[in-house]
């Protein structure tokens, strides 16, 4: 089966927003063994819409689009939808039903208006409840042409998705794709790309493909076979082979994160850590928060902007402030030793740094960063010089940090 | 001029990233008045890269292309382009003393295999230097057709278009589209459509077109005419009507953030601030920090996870978290204050509450949140209810705090 992802909003192709859904959408069918040819994206626009459906069910079986459900007038999706497909538009009284509870439950009196228009749908068509919003999604399925119409906000569709349309899409698989996904830093990616060229050039399932995100590198071993168990037995050996080349490099597996990792080797070990940031001003402490669960051994952190907070929280030298600037190794050193202190936690994690745009001398640079590890009675101290905008380098700086602290921990 | 965005790569077919590429070039070619009809993605596929190309420039007479260009055996585009153009691939000896000083100052000593395909072009194209990349792009311009060729990593296109490409395309714009966008924060989506709904309904030019982003609702309201001017002058009339209706709902303008508007205000007010976070764990700290020169005004921040922390950094009563409990009005309240007198600042802005997905109770549910401001010798409090899982819970938590913060300054 090959498939379209079609995103449907005039939003997305004047740059207001980011088709996350496409990503999310595409994610699910590689995982399902169906092909995704193409995606495309087109506007709010009648005419366009309905030439983009009758093109792409030429090359393809199955459209899948996110977008144009909503309230306002310029949503057409359902209704440009029913049109290929010749069908009427139908009230269904379920979906009167639960719009009229949902706007109770907000306190709002009304159902009224264009909130109406989102109980209409194709006749016959399969409706799919939205759990997490006013407007269902729906399926056409006729003459071996599948139209699966989705909401556009990320909230919506992805339990929409996972919920309805993964039950109904299995009857359409043959087959699968499985990838395994390595994440990895500390490592450039055309470095990266050397060390293991061999194994890319030679391997034609599995494949084997990197790529760079914002902060980190991920390589992805993706096997097509019958079954999932075959798939997974494809990219073991593969698997090992990278492992072996790319080593402790490698920090996680699949749709995770630095922090994640992180987060769970300090609950694992039951390490107790408390973070004290300058240049990152907080980022490292949100990211272990994002993780649940973190609350047993993330106990306090502190974002010392100034000076006076680094002594005054921190217990930080003014000599040592005097004497080698806030963004030295002995200021980190000195930070994360008075943070774990302060806070009774077995680590501190320190950062101070140069984010930018001002700051940058010809001795401390913009993105001179230092990372300081207090652990078990020991303190280290990591200098990191990271190229990019402010919030680039604050960011790499928060990943670095906890990957200097992941190294330390295995 | 219409033109169509062509992103290549399997990784977003794939799903495994976020095609932020196509929003940005979207959002440039609008500004330019360069009309995008449609964006597509197609995989890191030789043969389906050049039928898309070939198709394209059926209905389109401009394509910009990002991702492909790297060092890796599966970057094939500006060799595909060549191929449509009929063109040969010539090596470029200023663009191979470029890759030489580049992997010199990196350390890294070899310019070997993969690398030196980044110096070769199309015969006769223009070549788009990469002033933070190995990669430099090229533009194929003959007969009508106008084929211009980008790197995918974002930090490698955005200055590239700005430096490079921009210039060019002055050539070839005629009329502008202009957008005045308001970004809107406090008021659902529906019901600021059901209040703005006769605006929508009757503005043809300018058009005003509502979406909702993670955290927050955007208005864009967008003119088409022959200068930038003129342009302003169609939006002007329609942006008041929906200022006297949305009022302080409208929180800024354009590509801003509530952080960016709160800092802004901080400065020009000159008030520092200090924060005590709980459950947004150093987001607010992290998003206010994200803007330059805030180190004037944000001193200290707290992440006071703990109870024991937030009695031992905030002065918090035992009294109160036993009493009350950590998410309270009454603990919120405290941690502000608390916060603003041991940092010596004009403001304190705390946040408490459940971000889940666990600890909620039938009296304190997952997501609510207390947020407590102190300012200029009073303490005001705010109760939320948000929905959604535990990071949107922060998220949305760390801006509605700013909000809280915002409407307090105005």
């Amino acid at each position: 089966m090959k498939a379209e992802i079609l995103c449907v909003g005039t939003e997305i192709l004047l740059g207001d927003i980011v088709n996350t859904n496409a990503q999310f959408l595409s994610r699910e069918l590689a995982n399902l063994g169906i092909d995704v040819y193409h995606q495309s994206v087109v506007g709010d626009n009648p005419k366009r819409l309905l030439e983009e459906i009758k093109d792409c069910f030429k090359k393809v079986d199955m459209i899948i689009t996110s977008g144009g459900l909503g309230p306002t007038p310029d949503d057409l999706t359902k209704e440009i939808g029913a049109k290929f497909f010749n069908k009427k538009m139908i009230l269904d009284e379920d979906t009167v039903n639960k719009l009229k509870d949902y706007f109770d439950k907000m306190g709002r009196s009304y159902l009224k208006g264009n909130n109406m228009k989102q109980a209409y749908f194709p006749e016959n068509c399969i409706i799919l409840k939205n759990d997490y919003g006013t407007a269902p999604g729906c399926i056409i399925n006729e003459n071996g042409k599948i139209l699966i119409v989705l909401p556009g906000p990320p909230r919506e569709i992805k339990p929409m998705f996972s919920n309805y349309v993964l039950p109904f899409l299995n009857n359409y698989t043959n087959g699968t794709i499985k990838s395994r996904v390595l994440r990895i830093h500390g490592i450039g990616e055309g470095e990266m790309a050397e060390k293991i060229k061999d194994l890319i050039d030679n391997s034609k399932n599995p494949t084997i493909a990197p790529y760079a995100k914002d902060n980190d590198i991920t390589l992805r071993i993706t096997a097509r076979a019958a079954t999932e168990d075959e798939a997974l037995n494809l990219i073991k050996p593969l698997e090992y082979k990278v492992k072996a080349v790319l080593g402790d490099n490698i920090y996680g597996y699949g749709d995770t994160s630095m922090e994640e990792v992180t987060a769970k080797l300090l609950i694992d070990k039951n390490l107790s850590i408390s973070t004290a940031e300058s240049c990152t001003g907080g980022l490292i402490a949100a990211k272990l928060i994002s993780y649940p669960g973190i609350s047993s051994i993330f106990l306090d952190g502190a974002v010392t902007y100034s000076n006076a907070a680094k002594m005054h929280r921190l217990n930080v030298k003014k000599e040592t402030l005097d004497k080698f600037g806030a963004v030295s190794e002995e200021t980190a050193r000195e930070m994360a030793e008075g943070i774990a202190k302060t806070s009774g936690t077995d680590i501190g994690l320190s950062t101070t740094g140069i984010a930018g745009p001002d700051g940058g001398t010809p001795e401390k640079p913009i993105g001179l960063v230092y990372v300081g590890l207090y652990i078990n009675g020991k303190t280290f101290v990591k200098r990191l010089q990271i190229s990019g905008e402010r919030n680039r380098v604050r960011n790499r700086a928060s990943v670095s940090a906890l990957d200097f602290l992941r190294r330390k921990l295995i």
